[in-house]
């Protein structure tokens, strides 16, 4: 399956999420429980993926990256934000000025 | 531009940058400062993240979690590891037993 | 110096200091810019902790959490919250039915 | 109880607790678990600080912050540091050198 459908389709799941029951699905508990529930989960799987990177196992730094990115569109699905939105900034950032324009704000 | 490109292109960016000048390039600047520098920056954007979803501003959101996104491509250059493992990684708990493998693990 | 010496002098610098100026004191350029500032400072200092205590070596263990105690302290004199209430707390917990009570909480 | 007692009777309850059945002790069941857990539970509780921090209310920075502390404590016992030493690293900063010197580090 290419990129673009993975990113789109998991939009599309846990935007369908938000009419399901609380207690039989974990995106709808997250959704349910609220902001600071998502954000602490979001936290969460940012330090298993920083101790992973800092073990080096390359194996747990790729499943950490998917907990961080799953939790991370979560986060945009509860603010009604397509993933499509942050690849536009990337876009935006990288096809014109972005890397540059964050390569020149140096060590920041 | 399609998101397969956006997320493509851009670990090729990623890619070009570990020969790039550490003085001149910011990519090439966090390769050269290493594994903590980059797990360092990963978890001020995380916190970031954090702080504007609490927040609630949706620019601040999006311009945040594409920094944690940017930042989490260079630890996987920095790694090997291509964008395109992360979304078999969550392709796979979505599309065969993922979500739903993610779902019954509960409050986790 | 005792360790109440330290904790009461240091919280007393930290409240001295929101009558500096911002362009001479770090502690009152951190009040300054605000709440975020603090907050990302406490993350960041957090990542590092982490990322030290993964390295295993002490010296950077103590040398990250004497930081992020630091940052701690600050959030709280910017939030009229001596470091004398945060041991009260841990007091409560510890003393009366804290750490069983916390002991009881299960893998939370 | 002076803030000495807090601190030092803490790491006293921190040190018995390596003995401790980790079925009957959450502080046994953190040292059982081993690092990686350690830090995800401080990692935790800082992204919880952050998120009280930045909803402004008192008793939740306060809830947090001794929640913050308590695992940074837990994380010096795993390593067989006193909380002493940091004490002294923030008297050293503090009382000959120290805040001058983060204060000189500028925008860090």
């Amino acid at each position: 399956m290419s990129e673009v459908d993975v990113l789109t389709k998991l939009a599309a799941v846990l935007e369908s999420r938000k009419s399901a029951d609380p207690t039989s699905s974990y995106v709808a508990s997250l959704y349910n429980k609220g902001t600071d529930t998502i954000l602490k989960k979001l936290g969460e799987e940012a330090t298993e993926t920083v101790i992973a990177g800092k073990g080096g196992n390359r194996d747990e730094i790729i499943y950490e990256t998917a907990d961080l990115w799953f939790h991370s569109l979560v986060l945009l699905a509860h603010n009604d934000i397509s993933p499509q939105v942050i690849l536009d900034e990337l876009d935006r950032r990288f096809g014109l000025s972005g890397i540059e324009e964050k390569e020149n704000r140096g060590n920041q």
